[in-house]
């Protein structure tokens, strides 16, 4: 019999494409506003080409390598060489001491998740993340049998809710789950926080007898502003686990490659890795791309051209406060975050399309009252957006 | 908690893993044998390289194509235009009316099979298989919550044991999963026996009053001997879910690609297909490299020269049936399944091993007293290693 779960699934509305598809066929294709004058900042595609030596490492190897290497079976947990390569860059880069070991190669972000979820966590169990946070995840964890509660937002910075979290910080909890830069609000979250977290879960951990894990998922982890580097999430806390994916970083993300590392300093890492092998096989995961793990392998220190999202960032971040929007300035990704101009976030972005501007509201991301701004797309079309905005702005809200 | 559950499929033993490697570091690294003196027939790796074109496909899209194309996001369902392409494919070749929202592409076998098992099964239910069997379906199917159980084999031709089929298709089954051609035993389903199954689907789906999906498993398909064509299995039955990799026709294991394919003619195929992108989020799945995609639409009416296994098939067959073994002739795939030379087929493969063969005990595919020879490797290999089987057969059975 057709499953009902999965069939019922298809019933979700989803708002992202209802209004960029509404921009598509009514405003475009209607005649309405013209292709140029329509801001789609719904979808957090990147925008800047892929490297160049990415492009041409898998063509060397298409041509010059071996095709029984590169294009045979991966072992299970990825191919070694470049399990190796990975670590090497982790702990050059962040001072870890991860081998080839700690580190499991995926499809993707969410093939990393898919794993991470299952290695601590069984049906029943209780995993904590924080508003406001990608809507994925309740799927994510939903098909593993494993509950996923949602910390209130702390509004003010996008940082962690801490009394929040303590009161939601039950025995029942196996799992905590970050996601630093964050997608949707573009916050990077601080030494100061991530301390603070490990100093709190390392206290939870002795109370209730048992490990608490810390799941980083950071797939913006290079994007990011102001002269920063985003803390490595792992060196705070021994029990984490850093779900990664080249997407954003490389602009690779029909490549589908990302690995999961786990912190040696838990003990337990190639355990764990290991166990990924396993879990692989009941949920029909496989590894990678033979070739893109290797044209990753030796592309895994660069990144595109990234200074387009900082540009864009700027012009967006200036251009809205002067209109009068209050914005947590991002620390990272590709997304901005301004508090709406009424308390309906929806009407706010219902409002906002009939002048091209498409605008996801917040309540998908478990807080009301904001919109994310995807600005992943080129610098001009960021710059005429603002005049949109500005009309926008006084035509419906009177500034 | 790390999962009880995956920590102790860590410690399910791989008969295959340790006879390769006992001939690998016992035999050739204890200096016992010459690695040319090892014949290690166990696994099922494809042995021809990648048809240029494929390489040349890829290395054009890296150079030439628009890398907000070739290397971004696919829809979750895959590329439109890759979908298309592999429905008209299918259409020629085998007389079927597919268009693209019939298909779904996966990430390989695994992949397919990960969503087929989920789209038509809750746990609980049962989906019946038939020894010899390909051993990864019963963590494939558990990882789902669903049972796999086992008919029995039928040895004098390896197609279906009908009698036992029809006791065990009660009204739990709600599919039923085959693989033609045939992992282990190369065994190519008849026209007969897939009319006769469809038949007795279609009686019992009468008797039970539900419907019961039949999931074909098809990535040897190309693999066939003797001129033959494999019969497409769904020609023969309406609600055929057809499940594909591209790793043995293409010689591409490493890139993870395949699709699943639900017939039109079931009436709700367009519905199953949407349904995997659902499947997809529960369990980390992405569409494979919108690279790879792309290649292989443009690709997929080739094949690896596949000839260097018929070829070793019959060197095999004829020499083995000449010293004496009884075998049944294989229609398709690169492995041949003969009976072994005494009951315990571990016994057997132990004392093989000594004489620098290395081949897999049946247990492990559900039927005792056979072993299987995976012969995808050069013909030279297979020349020379009757005379190692015939000093086997001679010194240990005295034939």
């Amino acid at each position: 019999m057709i499953s009902k779960t999965y069939r019922d699934m298809l019933q979700g509305k989803s708002v992202i494409r209802e209004l960029s598809e509404y921009a598509q066929n009514v405003l475009i294709g209607g005649g309405v506003l013209r292709p140029e004058d329509v801001f789609d900042f719904s979808l957090g595609n990147p925008s800047v080409p892929v490297p160049d030596a990415f492009n041409r490492r898998v063509a060397e190897l298409t041509q010059t390598g071996d095709p029984m290497l590169v294009h045979g079976y991966s072992p299970s947990l990825g191919i070694p060489s470049v399990r190796e390569k990975i670590a090497a860059s982790l702990n050059r880069r962040f001072g870890m001491n991860y081998t080839a070991q700690d580190i499991f190669m995926a499809s993707g972000a969410a093939g990393a998740l898919a794993h991470a979820f299952r290695l601590v966590t069984s049906p029943g169990d209780e995993i904590l993340t924080f508003a406001p946070y990608f809507p994925e995840y309740g799927p994510y964890v939903a098909g593993t049998g494993a509950r996923l509660r949602v910390v209130p937002a702390r509004t003010e910075d996008f940082q962690i809710h801490f009394e929040a979290l303590e009161q939601m910080l039950t025995p029942n909890v196996q799992a905590v789950l970050i996601n630093s830069p964050n997608n949707p609000s573009g916050a990077l979250y601080s030494q100061e926080t991530l301390s603070r977290l490990a100093a709190l879960l390392l206290e939870k951990e002795q109370a209730f007898g048992h490990e608490i894990w810390l799941i980083s998922d950071e797939p913006y982890r290079e994007i990011v502003f102001d002269g920063a580097q985003a803390p490595y999430v792992a060196r705070f806390y021994p029990r984490t686990i850093t779900c990664y994916s080249f997407s954003k970083s490389l602009s690779i993300p029909g490549e589908r490659i990302g690995y999961v590392a786990v912190n040696p300093q838990s003990g337990v890492s190639a355990l764990l890795v290991n166990m990924c092998a396993q879990i692989s096989r009941g949920i029909g995961h496989n590894c990678p791309s033979s070739i893109i793990q290797l044209a990753v392998a030796d592309t895994c220190d660069l990144t595109a051209d990234l200074s387009v999202y900082e540009t864009n960032m700027n012009l967006l971040y200036d251009g809205l406060t002067q209109l009068g929007f209050e914005v947590i300035r991002p620390g990272g990704t590709f997304y901005l975050f301004p508090k709406a101009l009424e308390e309906d976030a929806g009407a706010f972005c219902k409002k906002a399309i009939e002048y091209g501007l498409v605008l996801v509201p917040s309540d998908t991301f478990g807080v009301p009252g904001y919109f994310r701004i995807a600005f992943c797309t080129d610098t001009q079309k960021v710059v005429r957006s603002l005049d949109a905005f500005a009309r926008f702005v006084r035509e419906q809200y009177r500034r």
